[in-house]
C-alpha cells in the first residue's frame, strides 16, 4: 500500500532498508498528522476544492481519529508505509473516496514538514517546562545555601571565596539564558510549510494564510522552496538548542563527580541515589551525574550529526532528510531525560556546611584581606605587599567564617528576584497561549 | 613584564606555548578594553576607590590610547605580555602610578571577558550588516527573474516547474532566518560580565549596574560565577549563529556548482570570476563556490570545536578557554569573506532563459496538467489517470512557457514585500542604536 | 539483585536512568562473556584459587549456557541488572556457591573490557567479510564495464575520458586501503584487558599470559591502568575504521544519485529497487543510495560522539563509558547494513553504453588529441595551440570511440590483479585462522 | 603567471580568496615538489618524451633549487600563483624552454598529490620520533617511581592502591598502540598517485611503477580515480591518527591538572614552569597542561573538520580539498608541539612521596587485605565479611605502605621491558630507512 506504486513490488532488502527506524517515530506524529489534514481540508473547502459536505465528513473522521490517537487505541497496520497513509487508509475505509480528496494541494513533502512543525512546537514546550521546575529549584537551593560558604576554583585551583548558593545560582541564570537558542528553533518551527507542495509549490490557489492561522503558527515559510529547504535547518537549531542547555547540565555535573570526590567532599547524595561498596564505605559512586555528563555529550554531538547530513546537499527534497528524525527525537528525549533527572537527584542533594573554616583554606581569603586593608585607606600596593609578607612570615589569620560581598550577583547579593525575573520573560516570549487556542478551536469547530 | 611574576622568569618553551596565537588576535581587542577601562574607571571613582583627579587623568589618557587605536598607531611593545598590559603600560608610563590604581576591583578574568563581549557584539553587527546586503541583492535577482522558468529537483531529480526567482527568494528568506541565531548570540554577548572578578565576585562595592548602562549593554550577567561560565557559552552561540548562515551559504554554493556543471548548463559568471582551459572551452570552474562550499563547512565545523574545548570542564576559569579565540576570531572572519564574495559573485550572475521550453523537461509540467483538469471540474483519479495514459501514449505536450502558481510564496507571488518585512524586524531587534549612543557618550563625557 | 547493593534499594528512576538501553546490547555480549569466563575458570584453576573440581563444573556449567545461547535460548530475566549477572545467576542457580567463585581476582570493569573486545573482535571479522563480498563484485564490474566510456570530471566540470570499468574499480581499491584502520581497530580489540580487575590490578598472583593463550588474543594490554584505558580508545579507534568505509560508501552514492540525475542518464536500476511516479515517468528517485550516503554520513559522526564522551576525563573507570555502545553497536550495525545494501543494489545496476560518443562531449578529448599529435613527435607547445586554434574554428572532431590509456591504473590497464593481491594481502593480516583454533579448543576442552 | 590564465585578469577579490592561506603552507611542499619533478623528469626520458640532454639539465636545475630550499633561500616570488610555478618558472628563467617540457604527463592534481604524500610521510616521521621520545622519558619515570603508591580512582573515587609508575607506564603503553593509527595514515601517504594526472589517468605510455620505487614509495594507487580520491581520504586518516596521539595526550593533560590541584597535591613543577600568585602561595596554575588538554581537543576536532570538507563530495577534483591544508597542516604541527612540550614538562615532574601512608586511605586498602585473607585459606564471602564488619567496627588498619601485585602489567610488575618491545616493532614497521635510501640516491644521481 504505497502511494506512489507502480506495478511491481519493491523487493524486500530495499523495503525494509528504506523504511529504517521510522516507525518508532511516526507514531509520535499521529496527532500532528490529523491536525495538519484538518487545517488542510478547511482550505481546501474554502478555495472550493472540496465541498462542504466533504469537509464535514472529513472533520468527523479526522476528530475520531484524533480521539483515537488519545487514547492509545490508534496504530499503523502491518503492511502500512507510515503514519500519513494510515490516516488517508482510515478514512477512506471509514468513509470512502472523499478521503482521498484530502491529497490535493498537497504532497508527502509538505505534509510530512508540517507533522514536523507541530511535533517540534509541542516537544519545545515539554523541553521549557521542564527548564522552568529545575530552575526554580536551583533557585531555592541557592537561597537556603547563600551564606553557605565554600571555595571557587580557576585552573581547579583554590581561588577565591565562593558559596553554595552563588553555585547554584549560577546554574539557574544559566538556564534562562539557554533559553534564546530555543526560542530560535521555537520560531522556525513555528512557521507553516504546508502549501509548498513537493517545495515548489502547487498551481491550485491554495490559502496558506489560512492554515498558518487554523494551526496557531505564528508566520509561514512565504518561499516554498525555503519552505522545504527548512527541513534540516529546523533541526539544526533544535540540535544547537538541546545542546546549550546540555551544557549547562554538562558543567553541573562535571562539578558534581568533582565534589562528590572524597578529597573535595562538599556534596553527598543519599545512599539509595548512588552505588558504593560495603567494604570500601568512602565510595559513593555518582553514576547518575557521570550518566548526565555523557549523556549531555551525546547531545552536544547532535548538531554536528545533523550538520554532516545536510551538507553539501543542494536545493529540494533528498530521502536522506529522513534520517534527522534518528538524530533529533531521541535527542530531545534524552535532554528532557537529563532535565528531569538532574531535577530528581538535586531535591536530594545534601551540602557541607562550614567548608571553609579549615585553616587548609585560609589563603583562599587573602584577597579578601587585601581588599579589607584598602577599603581602611591603606594604597593597593602597600595592602598587597603587606598581606604577601604575612603570608610569607605564616603570620596570616583571616576571618574564615564569612565575606562581605555585596555588589549585584555575589555571594552577599543573589539577586535572585530579577534572574527569576529573567525567566518569566524568557518564558513569555514563546506565547504558548496562542497555539492552546488555535488548537482548542480547530479541533472543536463543529 | 607579567603581572603574577614572582621571582624566577618561566622558560622561554613555556612562555611561547602558552601565549600561542594571541597576540593576533590582542590587537582586535584593544579598542574594547580601552572602553572597557573607560567605564570601569568612572565606576571606581563613584565608589570612592578613585578619586575625580584619577579619574580625569585616566579618562584622559585612555581616550589618547583609544584615537591611538583608531589611527593605527597602537601596538603591543616586545616583551609585554597582552594588550590588558599593554594599555595599563602606556597609561603607567605617561601618568604614574594612577595608571595601576585602575586594576582595583577586577580581575584579568573579567577584564578579558568584557573586551570579548564588546568585540563580539560589534563583529554580529558586521555580521548582520553583510547579511542585510546580500539579502537585498538576492531580492532584487528574484524579482528580476521572476518570470524565468527552471526545473525543480526532488531526490536530485526533475520533479516540478520552479523559477530561478523562487530560487534566489528563498536564500532571502532564509537568511531572514538566520537572524535568530544570530539574535540569539547578540543577546549572550550584550550582557555585562566586569565586575564578576576571578568569577566569583569581589569585596569592593562595586556598581555593577553602572558599568552595563555605560558600555550600553542591554543587561549583565548578574550570577559572577555564571558570568564566569559564560566564558565558552558566548562562543558556543556565536558558533551557531555563524553555522547557520554557512549552512544557507553552502546549499547556495552546492546548487551553483550543479547548474554551473554543463549538463545542467542553467547559470554561468563572467570569465575572469571563473577558472578554464583553453582546450577545453565548455570547463568553466567554480572555484569561488567550491570554496564557499568548503570554508562554509569549515565554519559548521566550529560548534564541535568549540564543544570539544568546553565539555566536562568544572565550574571557573581555566586555561582551556584561551584557544576559543583560535576557533572564533577566524570563524567570525571566514563568515564575514563568505558572505561579502557570495554577494561579489552574485552580482555578475548570468542566468539561462527559458530553460524550461525544452521538450527534454515536458513531464515536469504533468502534475500542473492534472491540477488544471481538476480546476476544470474532472475528479483528482481521473484526471492523474488521463495524464497518466496520454504520457504512455506519448501524447502528452504541455504548454511549457508559463505555468500560473498564485499562492503565497510560489512562483507567481514571491511574497518579496513581505520577507522584506521580516528582515526589517529582524534588524531593528537588535537596537544597535543603543549600543551608539552609550558608546559616544562614554568616549564624550568630557 | 544488584551484586554491589547495600540495605536501601535505590530509586526506580536512578535505576532506570542508569540502565539505558544495555540490555538490548548487553544481550550480545553473552557469548563471550561466557569464553571470558571460561578462560577465568582455568586462571583460577592454575594459580590455586579453584579446584579442578570447581574447574569442571564451571567449564560444564559455562559450556551449557554457550550452547543455549547458540540456541537462542538465553535472556536476562526481569531484575537481573546485567549479562555478566545472568550468567553469575544461572551457574549459582545450577551448582550453587561455585559459581560465585568465578568473580576472585576479577572486577566488572575488566569482565566488561574483556566481553568488549572478544565482541568487537567478531564484529570487525563480520565488516572484512561483508568489504570482501562487495570488493568482489566492484572487481567484476569493473572487468565487465571496462571498455565502457563515460566523462571524468573535475570541479563537477567535464574533463577528461574516463570509463566505468575505472570508476568501479576505484572503489575496489579504495575497499583495500580501507581495511588498514579496520586492522589498526582490530589490533587494538585483539589485546587482553583480563586481569586489570577495577583497572589497578589485583593482588592476586593472577595468570595474565595463560587467559590471553586461551581466547586467542593476539597479545596483551600489559599496563593494568592502560588496559582500563583502553575502554573508550578502542571504540574510537573503531569508529574511524568505520567512518573510513563510510567514507567509500558516500562518494560511491553521491556519484549514483548524481549519474542517476537525468542530465547525467549514465546509470538506472531496475523499477522495483527505485520509487517513482506514474505521471512522471522520467523519475527514478535512488532512495536507496541516498539513504546510504545519509547512514554513511550518520557513521561518520560516531568518532566525534565517542571523542566527546570521552574528553577531558581522567584515569580510571567513569560511568560515561557505558554509552560507548549507543555510539558503536549501532554504528557497526549500520555499516554492515550499508555495505550489503551496496553489494545488493550494484548486482542490478545497469549503465549506459557509448555515453561518451555523443558530440556533447567531444572537447573532453581534447587533451587526448593534443598527447597524440604531441607522441607524433609535434613539440607539447605547439601542439597544444593547434588544437586550441581547431577547437575556436569550430575543427575539432576527435575520434570518440576508444581512448588509448595503457599506463598502470588508467583505462587500458586496470590493474585488477593488483589490487585483488592487496586486498588479499591486507585480510592475511587479520589472522582470524588463530582465534578460531584458539576459541574453538577453549569451548571443547574436555 | 597562471598557467590556466586566458586573456582577461581575474578580478583581484577572486584572487585573494581563492589563494587563501596557500601560500604560507605551499612553501612547505617545496623541497617534496622538486623531488617529485626530478622522479617525473627521470621517468619521462625513459619513455622518450625528454631527450637524455633535457633530463641532464632538468636533474642539475632541480638540485639547484633543492639546495636552494635546504639552504631557506628559495620562496614563492611576488605574482607567482604556487610553489609549482615557482619552480617551474626557476626552471625555465635559468635554462630556457625545456624548463617546461617537464609538465608533459602530469597535471596540476597529481603533482599536488604527489606533494603532500610525500609531505606527510616526513611529518609522519616527526610525529613517530617525538613520540618515541616522550615514551622513552615515561618509562624511565615509570621505573623511578615504580614503588611510589598512589591511590587509584574509579568513578573519581578512590577506589584501590596504584602507583606512580603504574600510571606513567600506562601512557607509555598507550603511545605504543597510537602508532598503529600512525601506520594506517603512513601507508596511505606512502602510496604513489603520480600518473594519475587530473584524476582519469594520461594517453602517454607513463611508467608509474618507475616513479614509485625512485620516490621510495612502498606501492602506488593503482587506479587513476582512487588516486585522486585519496586526497582527502589520506588526510582523514592523518587526522585520525593525531587524533589518537591526542586522547593519550589529553588524559595525562586531565590528570595532571587534578593532581595538581591542592586536593590531591600528588605532583608539582618547578615555579617557573606554572603561574601563581603571591598572596595565594598554594596556587600553581597548569597552565601548560591545561593547554595540552586544550588543544588536544582542538586537534581532535580534526577528524570531524576533514569529513565535513569532504562528505557527499562525487569524484573527482573539487577546489574543496584545497582547504584540507588549512586543517592537517597547522594540525599536525600543534601535535608535535603538544608532544615535545608534554616531554619537556614531564622532564621536571615532582611527585609527592608516601601519598598512601596518611590514614584518610585507609579503606582503599579494603580489597588487599580479603584478597589476603583469601589467599590465605578463608573463603571469599567470608573474608569479605569479615572485612566489611572490621570497617563498620572502625578496626580496620592495613598495611598501608606497601603492597604486592606480581601478576604482568601491575605495580609489581610493569613490563617495561616488554612495553618497549612493542615499541620497537612498531617503529620498525614503518621502514623509514627505504625512503632514506630511494631519496639519496634520486637526489645524488650524477
Amino acid at each position: 500500500m504505497k502511494l506512489w506504486q507502480k506495478d511491481k513490488t519493491s523487493k524486500k532488502e530495499v523495503e525494509s532498508f528504506t523504511i529504517g527506524r521510522d516507525p518508532e517515530f511516526d507514531i509520535l506524529l499521529a496527532p500532528f498528522d490529523v491536525l495538519g489534514s484538518m487545517a488542510h481540508a478547511m482550505m481546501l473547502e474554502k478555495i472550493g476544492l472540496l465541498t462542504s459536505e466533504d469537509l464535514s465528513i472529513l472533520r468527523k473522521g479526522l476528530k475520531e481519529i484524533y480521539l483515537e490517537i488519545e487514547k492509545g487505541e490508534f496504530q499503523i497496520e502491518e503492511g502500512v508505509e507510515d503514519v500519513h497513509s494510515q490516516v488517508e487508509f482510515l478514512l477512506t475505509q471509514r468513509f470512502g473516496d472523499v478521503g482521498k480528496k484530502l491529497h490535493s494541494g498537497r504532497s508527502r513533502n509538505d505534509q510530512v514538514l508540517v507533522d514536523l512543525k507541530l511535533y517540534y512546537r509541542a516537544v519545545i514546550r515539554e523541553l521549557v517546562e521542564e527548564v522552568q521546575e529545575l530552575f526554580t529549584l536551583l533557585q531555592s537551593l541557592s537561597e537556603k545555601h547563600q551564606h553557605n560558604l565554600m571555595p571557587g576554583y580557576t585552573h581547579t585551583q583554590l581561588a577565591m571565596p565562593s558559596s553554595f548558593g552563588l553555585w547554584f545560582g549560577s546554574f539557574a541564570e544559566s538556564l534562562t539564558e539557554d533559553l534564546d537558542l530555543l526560542q530560535a528553533a521555537y520560531k522556525l518551527s513555528n512557521k507553516n510549510p504546508l502549501g509548498s507542495a513537493a517545495g515548489y509549490g502547487s498551481s491550485f490557489p491554495l490559502d496558506r494564510t489560512l492554515t498558518t492561522n487554523l494551526l496557531g503558527f505564528e508566520d509561514l515559510h512565504h518561499n516554498v522552496i525555503n519552505a522545504q529547504n527548512s527541513r534540516g535547518k529546523t533541526e539544526k537549531t533544535i540540535a544547537f538548542a538541546i545542546s546549550g542547555i546540555a551544557g549547562t547540565l554538562n558543567k553541573l555535573a562535571a562539578d558534581v563527580c568533582i565534589y562528590m570526590n572524597q578529597h573535595f567532599g562538599f556534596i553527598t547524595f543519599p545512599d539509595e541515589l548512588t552505588t558504593g561498596s560495603s567494604i570500601m564505605p568512602h565510595k559513593k559512586n555518582p553514576d547518575v551525574f557521570e550518566l548526565i555528563r555523557a549523556k549531555s555529550n551525546q547531545i552536544q554531538s547532535i548538531p554536528n550529526t545533523v550538520t554532516l547530513l545536510l551538507t553539501n546537499l543542494t536545493t529540494g527534497y533528498h530521502r536522506d532528510l529522513q534520517l534527522l528524525k534518528e538524530a533529533i527525537f531521541p535527542g530531545v528525549e534524552m535532554t528532557l531525560d537529563c532535565i528531569k533527572m538532574t531535577t530528581f537527584m538535586l531535591k536530594e542533594i545534601k551540602v557541607k556546611e562550614q567548608v571553609l573554616q579549615d585553616t587548609f583554606y585560609k589563603h583562599v581569603f587573602s584577597v579578601e584581606v587585601v581588599n579589607e586593608l584598602v577599603l581602611q585607606g591603606l594604597p593597593f600596593r602597600d595592602a598587597y605587599k603587606k598581606v604577601g609578607l604575612d603570608i610569607e612570615k605564616d603570620d596570616f589569620a583571616p576571618n574564615q567564617e564569612k565575606v562581605n560581598h555585596t555588589h549585584e550577583g555575589s555571594i552577599g547579593n543573589l539577586c535572585t528576584k530579577e534572574i527569576k525575573a529573567k525567566m518569566d520573560k524568557a518564558i513569555a516570549k514563546f506565547e504558548f497561549e496562542n497555539v492552546d487556542l488555535a488548537l482548542e478551536s480547530l479541533i472543536n469547530i463543529p
